[in-house]
């Protein structure tokens, strides 16, 4: 039995990517051994690729990039109590940061870089490194909960307290996380209001759930839009995924005491007045970086999305 | 134009309600007059009228009862800025409590007792006291929010954190506030576990939301069934509501540092062991003392339940 | 009796102001006539004078400037019930936010702009609107609470729960805010760094409870510096005054999960990368703007420090 | 080399313990070697001793008691990274809870049962389950720690916002946890209130910091002087460790949403009408079970109290 794994000959762009065939590894004490059945990929994984994604790197020059996987459990190795084989799993983006607060030293576990990742037929993870989803997804659907679908929950359940019928939420644009917050505040009875620059997307986000739509090429001055629709109270939690530039007027859509998430792995840029905007606002800025296995098993415990939609019929 | 009026002509039960014809009163500055159109009871209303409610009471022997009405504002006082002729509104049963904390002085700015309630044709409050209720409510539902709802409310979304698809809120009886508590919660994607002595009335709460349903009467040792309908987890946020003894089981049910939400006005009686529970569970026990307008003014963001239903479509 | 007003003819400059003779006002009903000893300036003062802090202002060709007074209060209008005549208060900067969270409407009752201020011998305030201050202080010390006591006080013990003999502060220069901030984080048993580009200005703040100290003239890499002298953990509390470009380091000396008061009136600038150094550290950032009245009696409640020094023995 | 191990025959009172003589243990991978210097003792012990505190009991028939132990590291297992041979460290009473929130499977990891305890010259730990105490303790000092000391700061720090010159905390009693208690508090600048029925306690309490004395064996209703005390405001924190019948008075005690902290493992008894008492106070009550290695980290931070009396001056 052979395994096919992509690793990073140089961290110098996609030309340097490798894919090799090696010995299928096995799982030691403790761990178990994942045959990778789905993989998705974040900007992150461009970064480590092209090198600018902040040292160390393990192993520079034979790195195995990303860290969202699902996939099944085909082997354990000795002491392995908590997962079974059989079971379907995703990787955990931190392999260490499993409840409380984010240590540094989480900060050198992770998946795809410092440590190596899960672009490979068959990898060895820590039985606490991986965690169960729910039956109704499927491979692909359940490869992009590590790190898009956990960020998004994080801000949306964790570092706001403005959940509920009486809140509203904006999120910016449709990349992955911007489309999970969407739903997940949509299922917690917030109203939400997205932002685009393509009709057809917000077309798209209306189906999933959202209430009101802004096309940010039309409407520049999205902020001032978001509080008109909002009856001008200002929002209650802005997630905030725009590049530079954009967080000034996330800190002008949120109402006084809103929270501003600030998230993903942002090119570098420069704000004008960020800090006085928060003054006059009274602002509650957050950062979030992905987050812990005991988030990701409050996020799993939705269920079915078939049983939610009866629910609340 | 005349004004019928109810007073209590004596705390010693019913037979003491007296109904009495008046002059309508005249809305001083910053005053509104209130033609009742309805008025909904609560148990401390009784309690109120046999006595047995805390003291002081103004002007006892023609204390006009109850706290709760719904109605339109007929004609305003001078200096009146925040509302206008013609409006619906309710009654706030804090007269006084806006935002923020509840202060000692507000305990003395009651309706219904200590100063004068709302039975009657017309009555006569403070411009701040009264807030517009939503459009599609009648004067009968609207009666219904300042005390129950609101209660209800504060223990759902105020005093908790539990709240998401990922939580379990658990609401003792089918009394108003469990009722609303029960649909609030539902609203932010909340599973909702509702108690009964009738299978009758577990049927009806089925209607408005609820998910999983115990029959107390033959399921007496209720917060073990609740554990286990809940994957043996806990509840989340429990609304207890019972009288003395059901709190120690509400702290069993609970999740470790779930919620307890200790409400209304309660019959004296003896709990065992409540602290020792609380140890073991970390348990946070928050008293709900109804709302203030902010909490009030949140609620009633919650929008039209016709378009609550087609969002969630 | 007269009155010696000072007021604004023109916002462009200090020749600009103009002292004027006028009569004494008579307090209204709900009204206290403020006997003004003592006035402390900002830096806001400077920048309504100069027309460059953010319109309205109330009469503009004659706005009476400045928002932090001492005085007695001389003579109390009709249904004044919270304060006496002879006591000494302070105004408070935002006159109509008591308790809760800030609203849009207060914004606009804040003293010195937009509504008149208290550069003059005699002014007219609601008796909300000022509060007592502890006897230990005088006029002048006691001029200093409104706007630079509170402000700290509520970044060291209102939007922080790092508070405590396990806790570092960190307090940027020797203004007024950061003063306050260094002496009321050392009486909650707090570590605090100070920086300042002056040893002397360094050596004052070791009289008042520094622990630490940086020149950040010698160690331009001061955030650095603040977490060698931490252990490397970080600083659990940064009090960031900075102008633009020392939020960044703001958020590089904190902890993961640290708090960042961003505070202060500032000059334009840019920033670069904020949000990035917020994401990796998780950060917590909150916008101060002054506070609230009851902030300010948990702030007056501290007692003398005769007695406090006394405790501490 | 041997090792005198306590052991319990029956849990049926003190004549079943048994002193043994036995081998001394070897670390595994991951443990340590532990040679305990000093051991303090809880009510928990006696109870386990005696068989009424709750089952089960790792191996009945010869269970080590006992939970708090300080002594030094003498021999490593493989893999040992976190600790050194010859460091001072105390046991922790949750052997496996680090962070975040207690866990149910913690709950069968506390020393001295379910699990064997640390009453013996020699015992094995893993190295998670140990953590360094301060150099300016001594081994019996230390060995107070892990539950009376982590009990008290949980109760002082992490389930209250009440820290500060502001607050005034009430402890009950001169055992283990309120000693401890009032000191921490003293040191976050709160004003302590201290109950007992010994003047002389009393006395010794004021060396500690306490600034406020109530005999209630001479003033029963202890709780009414205590608000009158601290200017009838009601008590911002109480650290409620009495029996049954305490938690009433303690609740009234309590300021309108202070923190009531129901602390220790309790003799049985009833309380009367304590829901209603809460809801009237709006209080909120904790219950506390001893605390995480984080908290105690963060406890062991205060550092010297030498440096500490010397910073204060």
């Amino acid at each position: 039995m052979s395994n096919r794994v992509w690793r990073i000959a140089k961290h110098e762009g996609i030309e340097n990517l490798r894919l090799t065939t090696e010995d299928v590894p096995k799982p030691g004490p403790g761990q178990v051994l994942l045959r990778v059945r789905a993989v998705a990929l974040n900007y992150r994984d461009w970064a480590v690729l092209n090198g600018f994604y902040p040292r160390p790197y393990a192993e520079e020059g034979r790195l195995i990039p990303c860290s969202d996987a699902a996939g099944d459990i085909v082997e354990i190795g000795e002491e392995v109590t908590k997962v079974k084989k059989g079971q379907r799993v995703c990787s955990l983006f931190f392999q260490t940061w499993f409840k409380g607060e984010l240590e540094e030293e989480d900060m050198l576990q992770t998946l795809g870089a410092p440590i190596h990742g899960v672009l490979a037929q068959y990898v060895v993870l820590n039985q606490d490194g991986v965690i169960q989803f729910p039956d109704f997804l499927s491979y692909e659907e359940a490869a992009t909960l590590p790190c898009a679908a956990l960020t998004a929950w994080q801000a949306t359940y964790v570092t706001t307290r403005h959940v509920g019928p009486h809140c509203t939420t904006l999120t910016q644009g449709t990349g992955g996380v911007s489309i999970f917050a969407l739903q997940f505040a949509h299922l917690g009875g917030n109203r939400v209001i997205i932002t685009s620059s393509s009709d057809e997307k917000l077309a798209k986000a209306k189906e999933l759930g959202a209430d009101d739509f802004i096309n940010y090429r039309k409407t520049p001055e999205w902020h001032q839009e978001a509080r008109k629709i909002n009856d001008g109270r200002g929002i209650d939690n802005v997630i905030e995924i725009g590049g530079p530039g954009t967080i000034n007027k996330s800190l002008l859509a949120a109402k006084k005491y809103g929270d501003v998430q600030a998230i993903g792995f942002r090119t570098e840029g420069t704000d004008t007045n960020v800090a006085t905007a928060m003054v006059y606002n009274c602002s509650q800025v957050h950062g979030i970086f992905v987050g812990n296995k005991k988030m990701f098993e409050d996020m799993n415990r939705q269920g079915n999305p078939q049983a939610q939609s009866e629910a609340s019929d």
